[in-house]
């Protein structure tokens, strides 16, 4: 079918490739895989993962859970500190999956403790990214709140999670790797405490870089199954091992800018960006297709701005002389998991449609 | 019901008084009103403009024109460079519907004369934002273009149209008024050469602040129908003229930061931020729900960071105190457009769901 309006690709023998590779780490290093689906948000997707002994996915909401355990998912992790409100759902998934939880705070633990259903818990610890979690170090007040989690008949400790988020502002692969040996170190402090405890880590960055997992028995990375121009910029990746890409019709052209206006803006990229050297960026220029040809691109073709629906590709001269109006440019996005979620659907290489959760607006 | 997850309301009340004020101020001075519904985009919001005379709407893409138009908007303008790539959907449409459309380019008027259906064009000019448009200055191309349409049999030159985007990037509203300035001395110059010419201006700060409309033929703002920080911060609007908030469960308080964890990130939000003098912000804090009470904010509350699904609240002392874990916060977004995208449904004031187009992946 021709393309006429912005259209979100996914490369199916790429993705599996990076599913491959990230399965064949955790086993290499004797760790448990439990996936983060929040990326692809997609029950068709999700079975590409089944024939790597995936059995355990991580998810970012309830309602993502309730999605993928309606597609058949029985053990599921939620990466996201539970929110009280959601007590019903915990009950309603608890009662027919098993459903591990992340807290951070007794009035969790209370509530978890209010309901019946049999829940595992992870405490959240936070060893640089600042967002959200407890201090490893606090080890009174980690205790305090476990000591809460054995008292409570429904609830199991099952260990600690850490996602190091700050490794996406890092300068260099080294930073990266020294965030993840500072959560290996405080994994191995923790475990002198709570010796049965599972640790998992799970950010894309530290997943791809490092090649020491002492400590760690869990890692749930998301992004990996898709990549992007963050990753590919942090080193996680090769460019080629992105396997998202949007195709957008050429509008116009700016023979003084050398630049050309494309649909595809805010609502379909998102508005995340980069910060590199030569401004900021929204997306790369990966080629360029015209009367049935695809032409790779050729210099550093970026998208600089965004609106709702318009896009600006600051092109390479080579690029700028090649790309006509009514062509299709194929851009790398910068946030995959943002821009998929923009899109709510992927086609793949043979004009297939495939779906994803739509789950936002579910109570 | 109750709320658990995030959730956007939209304030009925404050939204017909936006169209109220707005459509008065059209009527004021004489001007036409194409509202554009990309705000919006939705077909019972869209109902509530009919009160006010409005039979011409503004959209942002095709897809968009065929939700409206199955809403039954019979006059619809495309406010953006037409996709040549896309001469299907408009031949489709504009046989039942009285359809304009912009170009920019020859390709786009060799393209709609190459099909039957009657369309009306509009040349997009720029005066100052860069993003797409024709120098006003440059007539002796505006020439061409025109009397390319002119020989199209089923075209019909209509006038100009002029977005200022630049105006979410002035300093203060003097600034503002100067760009609307500009764009009107530009609409009298190509005026006195295009005689018939009907000029349309787009831009809800300029149509928000300026009192004169003079060369102006019709306004076509979108985002005045609920506002946001954006444009509170820029002056279009007092902050209670904002007809849009996101409720987002509190999930964890940081004593030691004065900040809030709240469920509410990038997909609820977009990433579109504001930078003020404190910093980055994605939102400003309304109010705290708890105990079934509302409690306005007493100071400066404001979302600082977003990652997918978490929040963080910077907070005032007194904001922090009041708000509990399992209270939901109500946090006006920076930008509403992008916020509706992500969201795709509002809740009213009465607990009714409104819903919005859904047509990102319709080809």
């Amino acid at each position: 079918m021709e393309i006429v309006h912005p259209t979100l690709l996914l490369n199916e023998a790429v993705c599996k490739q990076n599913i491959a590779r990230m399965a064949q780490k955790a086993q290499k290093h004797s760790l448990q895989f439990w996936p983060h689906f929040k990326t692809h948000q997609s029950a068709k997707v999700g079975e590409w993962f089944r024939e790597y002994g995936v059995e355990k996915i991580t998810v970012s909401s309830l309602q993502m859970a309730r999605y993928f355990h309606e597609a058949g998912w029985k053990r599921i992790h939620v990466a996201f500190p539970f929110n009280v409100r959601a007590i019903e759902g915990v009950e309603n998934l608890a009662g027919t999956c098993q459903l591990s939880l992340n807290v951070v705070n007794v009035e969790q633990i209370e509530a978890l403790a209010s309901q019946k259903s049999p829940v595992d818990v992870f405490m959240e610890i936070d060893t640089g990214y600042g967002r959200t979690g407890i201090n490893p170090k606090d080890t009174e007040h980690l205790e305090n709140l476990i000591s809460k989690i054995h008292q409570a008949s429904n609830l199991v400790f099952k260990g600690f999670y850490c996602h190091n988020g700050h490794n996406y502002h890092a300068s260099n692969t080294a930073e990266i790797l020294r965030n993840h040996a500072i959560t290996q170190s405080a994994f191995k402090s923790l475990k002198q405490t709570f010796t049965e405890a599972i640790c998992v880590a799970g950010d894309t960055p530290g997943c791809s870089l490092a090649n020491d997992f002492n400590e760690i028995d869990v890692m749930s990375p998301g992004n990996f199954a898709f990549y992007d121009v963050m990753q590919s910029e942090l080193g996680s990746c090769y460019v080629d091992q992105i396997a998202v890409s949007m195709l957008c019709p050429v509008i116009d052209k700016s023979e003084s800018k050398k630049s050309v206006l494309v649909h595809g803006g805010g609502v379909h990229f998102s508005k995340d960006h980069l910060v590199t050297d030569n401004g900021v960026i929204y997306g790369r220029l990966k080629s360029i297709y015209q009367k049935g040809q695809n032409v790779a691109s050729v210099g550093n073709s970026r998208l600089t701005s965004l609106s709702q629906e318009h896009g600006i590709l600051s092109c390479s001269s080579k690029d700028f002389d090649s790309i006509q109006i009514g062509d299709l440019v194929e851009i790398y996005p910068v946030h995959s998991c943002l821009t998929a979620a923009c899109m709510g659907q992927y086609q793949l290489d043979d004009g297939r449609r495939v779906g994803m959760m739509d789950g936002l607006c579910t109570n």
